[in-house]
């Protein structure tokens, strides 16, 4: 059986089926980091990502920097998601036959920028050579702490809890559109808003820690939005054994995306509910500690935050309230790249 | 400026020139792991390394198993080689337009085998597809733990030290050559020896944990033999600013590396000398020491350990002295696969 014929979720569970840990392991394959037990007052997250060029990125969309920001930018995501502080990154390259030094060198400075920006440190790596490959391949772990037993996890969400979303996603997904269809309307200031979120997201690390000083039983789970919204709350509702409802009327949409979905004449709504690399933190608290929970993160860390739905029951599955009232299955379409080779 | 102008070490040193750790960071970037504060009793050792298709290892060649094996004891041995506990894994695939599902379960199980076999958890990791590419990447990081202080550096040789190497080094050398000039008359026996040592060697984390008991005042430097024996020891010099001298009547050879060496009509030496991927450990150590380090490596751990040599001030370099007495220099063969390319 050929790889392509399963997604990557599937082709992730088949693999690591099985796999058993050592009991110095909190939390191993299925959230967005590991959880790993040192002794100590902090637990250790781990995470890895890689951009493969012609998939995630290309030379001739994005400058050097901002490659190695977003690189560096989507695993720190991770960390924000869990709650963490991230610390420590691991570089590893996979050449082509040909590449500029120039412009691994412009990468390098991307990821210096970006781990100064989150104080966080370069500290190893590994440089290969793929020789008859065309495709440079930036592959990253990074380790970030937490204290113990505040880690914020996908598990936790329970019927009643409230939905809530960070930011206004779907930007990036639109500086995406722009970026591959350029002789459009587009006005100015909207498209490098847009075209920014997509090069260089920044993820949420404030609210990530400030969600992680409350206790699971007020904020009950957690992740980052790099697939799509409507994906990664089904990753979400499949770890917590629970439905959803997504009210469409409460989507956050910012003007710049509008301006641009007009310009494109394309459905906004698609971009925020299915375009993924946003790098919002999607979460779930109890309606009693909505107050609380968003006064503290608007008040802290600046960050805005929509309640967008409810969870249901988990035979409820995923559903969204459209504008004009009716209620219909909300489709998860996770950017899965497995699937669209 | 094209990389391939520059050796993988030289990149390596181009790009993260500058690079600025924060004060968590005990070691960064230049040994076999770095090593990192998380306040506890404990410090953690971070390394990756990748293993390309069609560079370090072929599906023509060794069985799936005998892959991911190899994949994670590369990573092994650079914790061992800081003496520390192998403890946690992430594995990053980045897979090619088409592999059998089959095959990725094969390295998975050899991943798993090796992993129960040295008492880590492969705890996370990443799937990516690069599309247009034939090769299967696997790309590891592995985290491990050693008591504060304790790391074995590259940097502390002296002169006047010994030179140690654990084992008989050349086996895998031997064992590749062997895999691409099948048809010459082999010892049955030595030729499963030194392809086994090839598909699927063993890393010395035992004897690194040992060696790691002992004061840096009595085991001065230590790394793994992953480059070449020569390679590596320039290595060690480069990092102790020291010298080094070794006697080729000291370097151990066994008999089924001798075997294939008369069979093949190769240099033995060669292979020894300058033959990658044994993972052997190379250290330093005072004269006064000897004999209570070697006594335990081999009553605690069976290791079998070589005096080769010994460390001279920097301005002598590297030095051989030969079988007939002769002293050169020696050049030093890295197996630089940017180079190679």
């Amino acid at each position: 059986m050929d790889h392509s014929s399963l997604g990557e979720f599937e082709l992730i569970a088949r693999l690591t089926q099985g796999l058993h840990s050592r009991a110095d392991v909190a939390l191993g394959v299925g959230d967005d980091c590991a959880l790993l037990e040192l002794g100590g007052d902090l637990q250790l997250l781990a995470t890895c990502d890689s951009q493969v060029e012609g998939v995630h990125f290309t030379l001739q969309t994005a400058r050097p920097e901002q490659i190695g920001r977003k690189a560096l930018a989507v695993n720190i995501s991770d960390i924000a998601a869990m709650g963490g502080v991230p610390r420590y990154a691991l570089i590893s390259l996979i050449l082509p036959q040909q590449i500029a030094i120039e412009t691994l060198e412009g990468i390098y400075r991307g990821l210096q920028q970006e781990a100064e920006r989150y104080e966080l440190s370069l500290v190893g790596g590994n440089i290969a050579s793929s020789h008859g490959s065309k495709q440079l391949i930036i592959d990253i772990t990074l380790l970030g702490t937490i204290e113990r037993g505040r880690a914020l996890l996908r598990s936790g969400a329970e019927v009643g809890d409230l939905l809530c979303i960070t930011g206004q996603p779907g930007s990036s997904a639109a500086g995406l559109y722009t970026l591959f269809h350029p002789d459009q309307p587009y006005d100015a200031t909207a498209l490098i808003s847009v075209q920014a979120t997509h090069h260089t997201p920044e993820p949420r690390v404030s609210a990530g820690r400030l969600l992680s000083r409350f206790s699971p039983q007020q904020v009950t789970a957690a992740l980052d939005v790099s697939d799509g919204l409507s994906g990664d709350l089904q990753h979400l509702c499949e770890r917590s054994h629970v439905g959803a409802l997504v009210e469409q009327a409460k989507l956050p949409i910012s003007q710049h995306l509008f301006a641009i979905a007009q310009a494109a004449r394309r459905d906004p709504f698609a971009w925020i509910l299915h375009g993924g690399e946003d790098y919002e933190l999607l979460f779930t608290l109890k309606p009693s500690a909505q107050q609380e929970v968003l006064k503290a993160l608007w008040a802290e860390t600046g960050t805005p935050v929509s309640v967008i739905g409810a969870i249901l029951p988990e035979s409820e599955g995923l559903r969204i309230r459209l504008l004009d009232g009716r209620e219909e299955a909300l489709r998860a379409q996770s950017w899965d790249h497995l699937r669209q080779s």
